[in-house]
């Protein structure tokens, strides 16, 4: 039986996914090396069409590499030298947090548990960079984009980096008013995972450039200064996931015929189903209680009792849903709405969680 | 028309990679979480047969990267404090030099054009690491296995690096007599491009946990402690490329059912009868002089009149081969022999390229 994925990424893939895929085998792209003329068109296009996707200044650089948490990596490399602030919502936050002190970074954390305020929040001395994870899946919290350029204000010369990871191309974000955002293409692209997009600003490139001269190591092939090398040439320093840019470029199209409006309002409109059953039944509680932080694309839910046997009553009836993360796998269920989760497979969802919840009271 | 992909990589792919992939998309891999008992079982299936394919001894770690480029970067932080030597026979050894002085190492230079002696090599004292590029896909030059054992025996206390990228499951590298070999899949393994390969003997394992210890930064998410922590669990720090870990472990399968004897003995063959044939013509000849330098899985062969013409003259009859590499573009040709090439299409080569050689002599 064909399952429906609503896990928060690897997810469902868009039914396009297949189709792409028997086109890339007949036009041998399995094959196609990485410094041709056909990958450089490719390049170009996928990049080109995001930028018009997202609207992405021109000014920005668009770089593709492996995943959401090699861009954790290459962000601090490259944008800081001493001191950067983590803005800490849930693990992934902290994934971010971790991959600072592992790469010798003096770094902070302030605990934005279940909400986030800019007024609130005080900012040591030379702060080189502020993260955000916009869009925690570990906690289904989302920090407003208004409070993270409220933050941007605040603080102008920190670099503000966010981890756009599972809610791209959901969140509207205004480009200019941030350094570097970064992406999955399992997520919200509904593509298999393997690519991730890295999005950054010329004060990035900039500060990497600084830091660079300094002496301080910004990596090596996927240093900002060897991805810009490359990607002016429309190629990337290593060989790439060739196939899933290939998908990338695809997919984008798609959206774009669809329209990122379209998009946007269907997933709003998904999740605002999804909450209101939530609020309404005594068996699912979202664990972000405020509902400006709620995820739109990333639903956290405790299930009174436990989430193990709602997990596995949906998986018997075709419904792949994620356990809770972490330690606290046994008590939330986590539920992915990404572009490629139709509404039909949202209201069997629901009618299933009401089926398991009416065997609880019985 | 359906070409034939001779290029180094990405190349041809295997002719079950087809099928694997609608295999995939039937399974839905493309959805498959990676922190799941499915994947967990694919990871252990893909290495425990990769073992046994190579014959990798149990001590020694097997790792899933994104490319043979980065794992020259991990090898390099986990690997070196401060001085490694690199034996320069290429470019691709020259990537690897590179990559540590952009980390900050003192990394000095051997010379092996054409050629290499472990008894001729000095070296400086404390050198941590030695690398080796077994295979450099831009000169065709391959260093005999003995001579790199005769190198670590010669510097017991070095560890030697191999990079086997374009020569592995060709080359028979005996694991215990080293201590980190990569490859990547898109070469010998007829794969699209996108997963890479680390293998680690436990020397390796213990100098990246002594420099950790001493407060040198190994990286984060990709360090060699932090990929251990997730193999032992069977599964990958980040988001790894799943569905071609899927393909990979279906290849692995399919080599040994062929027997890996079988799939070295052809190389060979189809490498000699290749040889053979430039060693007589005129137009033809391998950029490497000395046959035991010479690499049986990627030829290049500088051809009389530049390369230009056979190049174009080859893919209007749909075989594709490399251009030479970097400034050797026009001067020669660069002809993959991996698995996935058959004595039939080596045949159909050999004969295109006889009949442009005659299309010169007219």
């Amino acid at each position: 039986m064909k399952k429906v994925y609503f896990t928060v990424g690897p997810s469902e893939i868009l039914p396009s996914i297949p189709i792409f895929t028997k086109q890339a085998i007949n036009d041998q792209i399995f094959s196609l090396s990485h410094r041709g003329k056909v990958f450089e068109q490719l390049f170009e296009n996928a990049v080109s069409q995001l930028r018009k996707l997202l609207l992405i200044p021109s000014s920005y650089q668009v770089f593709f590499i492996s995943s959401g948490t090699e861009a954790m990596e290459k962000i601090i490399q490259n944008c800081v030298k001493q001191k950067c602030l983590h803005i800490i919502n849930g693990r992934f936050a902290e994934r971010f947090y971790k991959t600072a002190l592992e790469l010798g970074k003096n770094a902070q954390r302030y605990d934005a548990t279940g909400s986030f305020s800019a007024e609130d929040l005080q900012v040591r001395k030379n702060i080189e960079l502020i993260a955000f994870t916009q869009n925690d899946t570990s906690t289904g919290m989302a920090i407003p984009l208004q409070e993270i350029y409220k933050t941007a204000r605040k603080y102008p010369e920190a670099l503000i980096a966010i981890d756009a990871v599972s809610s791209i191309p959901y969140v509207d974000i205004n480009y200019k008013k941030v350094d570097s955002v970064f992406f999955s293409v399992q997520k919200g692209f509904g593509m298999p995972s393997g690519l991730g997009i890295l999005i950054l600003s010329p004060r990035s490139i900039n500060k990497a450039k600084q830091l660079k001269e300094k002496g301080v190591s910004i990596g090596s092939y996927h240093s900002f200064i060897s991805l810009l090398q490359f990607a002016d040439i429309k190629q990337t320093p290593d060989t790439p996931n060739v196939f899933a840019i290939y998908l990338f470029e695809k997919v984008i199209k798609e959206f774009l015929k669809k329209g990122i409006e379209n998009i946007r309002k269907e997933t709003e409109s998904k999740a605002n189903t999804l909450y209101e059953f939530f609020e309404k039944s005594q068996i699912y509680s979202p664990l972000i209680t405020d509902n400006n932080f709620r995820s739109k694309t990333t639903l956290i839910v405790t299930v009174r009792g436990g989430s193990k046997g709602v997990v596995k009553y949906l998986l018997d009836r075709g419904i792949v849903i994620g356990k809770g993360y972490g330690e606290r796998k046994d008590q939330d269920i986590r539920i992915a709405n990404f572009p490629a989760h139709t509404k039909k497979d949202i209201k069997l969802l629901i009618n299933l969680l009401k089926k398991y919840a009416g065997t609880l009271r019985s």
